[in-house]
């Protein structure tokens, strides 16, 4: 089946705002095997709206709208979109309840325009969001499906996971299944390579390559009858990349991001971590702080930009930094040692880097980072050469020190454990 | 005149990656008075990129197309766009040195593919790309101009500013000037009051209100025949904005970010800084390090998200921490304390807050956040509660927290100049 994902709003079409959810849309569509073909960005505008509708219709069989349905005058998306299905509109009692008590609960006054939202299209689902006071609506005629969500991301993703979604599973005559293996510290191109000849050969089920920052999440799909069947078919797919990427695979749960399976990892193995961040300037702890959970590990965070601060805070000397350069192997050694006594923390890392636009020299270009990583005592440096923007450089450099971490801590456990090292 | 605006690319109808070129030349467009009705997303295919391209021409004047320029089999915009316009296309001499010269200074081989990008349609405005190889186009008939740039951001949006920005306002019969006057502080609520009767009466120039995190942008903008007497229009609002917002506007010049309005201010006043935060976890020290020049006033930054840390490295007392809980007046009012002494900074900032998805309470609800800044001695503490979701309260938090570096720095020297106060 085709899915077409239409966005209704003037301030997307002014640039106001990113049109965040047909990407979301969209991927969660390819999630279910959906084809997409198009997508639209109309504004409130009667006419254009309709003309929209009616031309996806003839060319998709489902269509995804958001936006527009709010409680002001310029909200028109399910009124068009129900007189394009020749629907009239009605008061829908449950939804002019759950708006009353939505103001009451908070206090305010309900202006009349809000009972707007409470009309909705004879003969549709109407969809609870939890969120907002405007319903989801689906109508559904003649094999063609007409959905639409609110545009608020907050609102839409939510209602999507728990309405939409197995509304469209149902839709599909087969059940589709996929699972995710994120991979990390390996290069794109280099994965690449390593799955060619699966790609080339794969029919059911299919891999998809999305490559994030520093990190590439491989999608397994299987199509079948029953879930049971499309899960047999992915297995074998997963256990394959197991083989070939061995540790390099942080994950195969989709919820789980690299800084989580670093905080997961840490948890598991009873370490606290310390940050010490030159050039990233803080974003490398953001990241981990933005793990739920974090606060039994984290134990600070030093944002040593100055040579100065190196020196005060982690006890790097002078000298090394005058003969090496603060963006130096020995530096981010030191800085990770320095922590290591400041903090007292068993994990820890350092970013020392040039992010640029300035102060790049010919031996040490913009994009040129070390980290350090201690592990109880033992440390790792790595050097890196990123290319790209300074916010660029920055992103793949806090990727590139998860990585580090979780590749330092595993090292040290197997050979503690297999090498016979005390720790 | 009317723009569509179409990104080509299977990527984005697979929701791999975010489409915000289109954010990007919508906003530019609006600026120069070009009326944007329609964007579309559509895949590397013939057909449909084709009948795309069809249906955009008859009803815009411009179309911007993004996507599809590259060197593989794939990449189709340029063939299907020359030949819709029917124009068949031939080796730009001149591309295809920029090519081989490309290829020669990073020691590539060149494959036969690409010279592929050095084809352009009869009659055409070739358009330097200084970040890629696929050189921009630019096709016009019969009034109508059919715009093609390369997908990757790095490459479209200084291809735009160079080259198409300027040839789009000379297509204009009348000439736009826009100035962004920049607002923190400030709620949108209160804002939208507060210029409720100029949006009213307005005309020429036109505001156009851009809600961003934490502040508000007001963009200005004229038409007239002329750039001179445009300016001449727009000058006059901008005072009037000025006395209704007084030093709550940070800048009228549209590349300075608050981030950097702060960092200016900090060193025009030659003073050093230090950041300490709790559920920001590095983001507010994140932000200023983006600015080009901070390292001459940061002095150093601590991520303490635990409470030892607040203690070890701040020194705030464990009293203090039990009796009023991490997140209270008190406690950011001696972490910024204690910073200014650990780092002898001039300026100091701490935030403490819950910035969810758990830990808050009846009393203490997820997003209520307190920062405290010091300027040489002097303490404010501000109280903010925030909404949304975890990753929303933290940037939410973090342009708080610059607006009020900024307040409190600008009431110190006022206070120190006016007031007969010494430093």
């Amino acid at each position: 089946m085709t899915v077409e994902i239409i966005a209704v709003g003037t301030e997307i079409l002014l640039g106001n705002i990113v049109n965040t959810n047909a990407a979301y849309l969209a991927e969660k569509c390819a999630g279910l095997g959906l084809s997409c073909y198009h997508q639209d960005v109309v504004g409130d505008n009667e006419e254009r709206l309709s003309e929209t509708i009616k031309t996806a219709l003839g060319r998709a069989d489902i269509l995804l709208l958001s936006g527009g349905l709010g409680p002001t005058q310029d909200d028109l998306t399910k009124e068009v979109a129900a007189k394009v299905m020749g629907k009239p509109l009605y008061l829908h009692e449950a939804s002019r309840d759950v708006i009353k008590a939505f103001f009451e609960k908070r206090g305010l006054e309900i202006t009349d325009n809000n009972w707007k939202q409470a009309m909705v299209p004879e003969g549709c689902i109407v969809v609870d969001n939890p969120n907002g006071t405007a319903p989801g609506i689906i109508m559904a005629e003649n094999g063609k499906h007409v959905i639409l969500m609110p545009g608020p991301p907050n609102e839409l993703v939510p209602m999507f996971e728990t309405s939409i979604l197995p509304y469209l599973s149902k839709l599909q005559s087969c059940v589709i299944f996929s699972q995710t293996v994120k991979i990390c510290g390996v290069g794109e191109s280099k994965l690449e390579t390593m799955i060619r000849d699966l790609i080339e050969k794969q029919t059911n089920p299919t891999i998809a390559t999305y490559a994030k920052t520093g990190e590439v999440h491989l999608r397994v799909t299987a199509r079948a009858e029953d879930e049971k069947e499309a899960k047999k078919l992915v297995k074998p797919m997963v256990k394959e990349l197991k083989g070939r990427f061995g540790s390099s695979i942080y994950t195969t749960d989709d919820t789980v991001t690299l800084e989580k399976a670093v905080v997961d990892l840490l948890l598991a193995n009873h370490l606290t971590i310390c940050t010490v961040e030159s050039c990233t300037g803080g974003l490398l702890a953001a990241r981990l702080i933005n793990v739920p959970g974090v606060s039994e590990v984290f134990k600070a965070g030093y944002i040593t930009y100055s040579n100065k601060a190196k020196r005060r805070l982690l006890g790097v000397k002078k000298n090394l930094l005058l003969k090496h350069g603060a963006v130096s192997e020995q530096v981010a050694k030191e800085m990770a040692r320095g922590a290591a006594l400041a903090s007292k923390a068993d994990v820890t890392i350092s970013v020392t880097g040039i992010a640029g636009p300035g102060g790049g020299t010919e031996e040490k270009p913009v994009g040129l980072v070390y980290m350090g990583c201690s592990v109880c005592g033992r440390i790792t440096v790595k050097k890196c050469q990123f290319s790209g923007n300074r916010s660029k450089i920055r992103e793949n450099t806090v990727s590139a020190a998860l990585s580090l971490m979780r590749e330092c801590i595993l090292q040290y456990y197997s050979e503690v454990t297999f090498g016979g090292k005390e720790k």
